[in-house]
């Protein structure tokens, strides 16, 4: 597929991991943010610190392969915290207002 | 809070459910556009049919105020649907690329 597609990333972060979460996700960002067919990412955090998911991944690529081969060639640091919650998948807009 | 908030809506929807709930949402959709402060909605579904939440919408809003006017004005449609899984909750953007 060579459209764009939204990876969204939908984290459960435990209260006190906030920091470290963002400082790798950062750290990952920094990564791929040079990556072939990065367009943007932007990390939403919940106003409610008692959210489920009090951050959410909001990312666009320019198409599904740009994506795979991008993180296979900068793997997601978030990968080694144990203790987070990870549910990326990748989305096209089915409705939109 | 008057600066812009970032509604964004995890579903999880049941095999089988998907043309009921996209329905629903519409319904939803059509009757919040026209709300004071709505500015965009996206409803994102994912490419691979078993991912844990198949349908994930990114609203944007005036403000906290206008959406808690507005949805206490025109209930989502989606609350009478038993078996959806929803979990909404407004977020601000903490780091972009």
């Amino acid at each position: 597929m060579t459209s764009p597609v939204t990876l969204i990333n939908v984290f459960a972060v435990p209260q006190g991991k906030e920091a470290e979460f963002i400082k790798t996700w950062n750290e990952t960002g920094q990564s791929l943010k040079n990556a072939s067919g990065f367009i943007d990412a932007k990390l939403h955090r919940s106003l409610d610190p008692n959210a489920r998911f009090q951050f959410i991944n909001v990312a666009h690529w320019e198409s599904v392969e740009a994506y795979q081969v991008a993180i296979s060639e900068h793997e997601p640091q978030e990968k080694h915290l144990s203790w987070l919650e990870v549910n990326p998948a990748l989305y096209i807009v089915e409705a939109e207002y």
